[in-house]
């Protein structure tokens, strides 16, 4: 049978989702906590992500498939795995797939956010789930620079050396959505003053991080909203702005047909 | 010079807010960031807090004052206090007061909270600052029978047997306002969908986790609202609600003339 879960996962403690030699992992939590429920030995690979995470990033709703011989009823095997995962990490939902789902190649789409407390002293409540930038963001203007990321673009400019060289030319995606605004009265899950949220069809490794942090160079004037168009024809990573830390990141959403 | 800081801190990682030896605690850090900044030793019982908090506990608003002959402006003692500091300690605010102020003793009133996540699945995001109680919480019902602990009472019911011994019949506390309250969309600064909130002139150990409690055995019919009546009259702790755990609590705020 082949089982797709949705999690939730705070990043904090853990190298990221891909499963690493000495190295806590949520994939390598996943098999651990899937080898106790299943009594049956659980390769990480088998654990089949939705995509991988940096360390430090957290997931509001995240999916893996698992394919396993046990007959264990959906919802017995969500509170069965919720109660042999740490506190972390939270299994929403559990449910049956057909056999070919795969959690990363049958998505359709995935939406990412990204956190910022603008106040001016950091809150010790906030720390590990948004980036403190205590000065001012714009969010009408950047809401309206941001837009130019809609649609499908070369993102060359905006992804990591390494997936450059990794990839090649495949480094076309398509963004359908993008947003900047501020949180009013503490509404933010994340506890945040301004959230920059973006939906694609998928995502180059350090993409919205690189985005994201794009906007805060037009925020804060070293880009102007021009250069966004002209990065997304000249692949120019340098001329982006800097990669945010991982900590303010959100996996928000993964969406199949 | 008297310095009156307010402060805010996630008490996860510490041993409560009092000293202790071979314990990290609050008052430990503050002592030791206070002698970095001030280049001079400091006694952690210089540290003068506005009361207790057990380990585990939070701190939205808290406030102590600090003795020193060291002359520093309060805008530059703030911010060096706040880089010599743990992220999940940050100072809000620092200021000059009279030389007789005393963080506890000049105190009129202090608020305390305590935040239930009430979702089916716990949250990875709210582990540490909410209880998780996967139930439902009728908080108008609630809200009503809560009214009864507004009012000067003898509150030997609602406190620590240890507390009662040491205090004797100094156990007559102020409530000056309770509300239960749910949270809408997400809006709690804990991440919380139920917030429970108590203000009172002083408050005996443990107090509003017990009085939180004694509201949580109304929800669920295992005492009626008149039983909040009569504990408060016959003192029987036996008769009141569980301690809830520590980390749903928070000292909101304090408040002087």
């Amino acid at each position: 049978m082949n089982y797709k879960f949705y999690i939730s996962y705070k990043g904090t403690a853990y190298s990221g989702f891909q499963v690493q030699p000495n190295r806590d992992t949520i994939q390598g939590r996943l098999a651990k906590a899937l080898s106790a429920v299943t009594r049956a030995a659980v390769n990480p690979h088998g654990v089949i992500g939705c995509g991988r995470t940096d360390a430090g990033v957290h997931a509001r709703k995240y999916c893996f498939n698992f394919h396993t011989d046990a007959r264990i009823p959906t919802d017995a095997f969500a509170r069965a795995l919720n109660g042999a995962l740490p506190r972390d990490i939270a299994v929403l939902s559990c449910e049956t797939a057909d056999n070919d789902f795969h959690a990363r190649f049958s998505a359709n789409s995935k939406t990412y956010a990204y956190y910022f407390d603008t106040n001016a002293v950091r809150s010790p409540f906030t720390a590990d789930t948004c980036m403190h930038y205590p000065y001012k963001l714009d969010a009408g203007r950047l809401h309206n620079a941001a837009r130019r990321f809609v649609g499908e673009h070369d993102f060359t400019a905006f992804c990591t050396a390494e997936a450059k060289h990794r990839l090649g030319t495949d480094t076309v995606r398509k963004v359908y959505e993008i947003s900047v605004r501020e949180e009013q009265g503490g509404g933010s899950p994340a506890g945040s003053t301004v959230c920059m949220k973006i939906s694609g069809n998928g995502f180059l490794h350090n993409m919205v991080r690189i985005i994201c942090g794009t906007l805060v160079y037009v925020n804060e004037g070293k880009l102007a909203e021009e250069d966004i168009t002209r990065l997304l024809e000249n692949g120019r990573r340098e001329g982006a702005g800097v990669t945010l830390p991982p900590h303010g990141l959100f996996l928000e959403d993964v969406k199949y047909n």
